[in-house]
């Protein structure tokens, strides 16, 4: 993610995934469909799902994808407890490489759980 | 995993982290220590915390990661449509090179469910 | 890829993606179908797909991967030398760490192709 | 790359491999002749091999060698839609990791193509 | 690391690293406090063991990592024919996917030592 | 590694490695000399260079490469003491994916030092 926070992300995430689909093959549109159905409730509930993709995302070190699921565990009602305890586990699964990605998801979940972050240096 | 099966890979996961830790420094026993506590109940449960663990195994590839986290997974109870949903969320962020991980763990967990995989070769 | 050789690297992944595909959810199933299409003649022709397919196999270091593209190069009638610039460029993007890949794509390349590899210890 | 756009990115890209050779031992300068040399046409024709780089870049997720390897796509003469039925095979072998960076390169893309992509934020 | 230098970077590290430790759990304390512990004189030196996490940081490729661990070779004496040295090896492994990385490892290496780089665009 | 131990592995890789080069095109020759090159006494002695290069293959996870640079470590008199440290900066920044990797090293290690490890399941 930019470092313009959560909301100039979303936006240019929407605008590019516009993009794509405007010249994508089959193959990716479905691709892009599949992505959103793999969320939905289904054996296990979509909050579960979402904290799934926060920590595939955080061990795999993809900024935009954890700042995505960050978006959707706050939309699904994950506390700041949660979400610490399963950051926690993507740290000692991949290990300190994922730091500095650890650091960035937390900046964006203090803004979008409304708390000025006035630590954090912009 | 080794073509053995769940209980050879278990004999030889402890025999040899017998052997690391005979020769660990302290900073090796500590990460040891903390891996464990880890995935114990906190915030989240501790089910929650070894589907997390799975799934993290799978989108980084690793069959004695994912091998271990399917024992700890039935040990905690979860169903197979459950654990279904958790590796389909891993396929799709992860692609199709989890995909020879996902047919492994597959077999693994029909072991563990003490189901022949009659399908399976060997 | 088991050191059994091509055949039995295939029955077990035919056996193993029917196990899976028995007890998948839509998603699964849907993902399996997706990655078949993927590979058909579109703007680049089957071939020239295969050929991407080995060589983002070999970077990702995927040796099951690697195995089943290989069979794939082989049906589209891919040459040797064509196959060696495929996994070159793949040695100089991916770095040393694809080379057991390599060693083991080149010996299973050698048996599709019908060369006994006499070289290669077993 | 950063925001700014492919010309920014490719005269940092001059300038800081200029500081690196300047600096570098026998191997890293070994390494970077190396590089060139795997690009060029071969029993596979320069144009398979930039597409190999490219896919390769998009499942290794390095924005920066998926910028260059457009940037040579496009002065190889390669289409939109063999550009697109390339990412395609990457996506599906990467999984949705690879979509921040499938979003950049097809901004790019656009910007190389000479098309304003109105859609894209910046 | 962002384009404004090492100076900001550090700063941006300490913020962050009290947010993150501001609400982080046991588990993430114990993490921080084992990372610190790791790079200390033990059997093998500081100086070894920071130019091993930079090694590491390169082949897997986090630019924040890389920066840190820079930092701490300067602090450690680290010679710049020594540093080339490691990130030659860091190369090889890695591959040319490593090669952004390693631009910008040289970009703020320069900086570092205090010399411009008169050659790096910014 | 196969689990037929060190000197089954040597003999494969060397089997193997002459077979690749009876069919590499001129890049692959070149990087497997520069692949020797960069190991060789420069700013930093060889014994260093193993030791990046065994934790640079500890967080990328190569089981082959581990057991290679494993075997120049003890050619190169490194001591067991110095090998855990290594081992262990590996573990801190690859985190608990890579423990399967380490498992194994430890074992190879305690073969090459000619200890029988008796607690090593085979």
């Amino acid at each position: 993610m930019t470092d313009d926070g959560y909301a100039t992300f979303a936006d240019e995430r929407a605008a590019l995934n516009e993009l794509v689909l405007k010249h994508a093959n089959l193959e990716i549109k479905r691709f892009f469909s599949l992505d959103s159905q793999a969320y939905r409730d289904g054996a296990l509930p979509a909050t579960t799902k979402e904290i799934l993709g926060l920590v595939a995302s955080l061990v795999l070190r993809c900024d935009d994808c954890v700042s995505y699921h960050l978006g959707r565990c706050r939309d699904e009602g994950v506390t700041t407890s949660e979400l610490v305890d399963a950051l926690g586990v993507g740290l000692i699964v991949g290990g300190s490489i994922t730091i500095p990605h650890l650091r960035r998801a937390m900046k964006t979940w203090m803004e979008l759980m409304g708390e000025e972050s006035h630590l954090a240096a912009e």
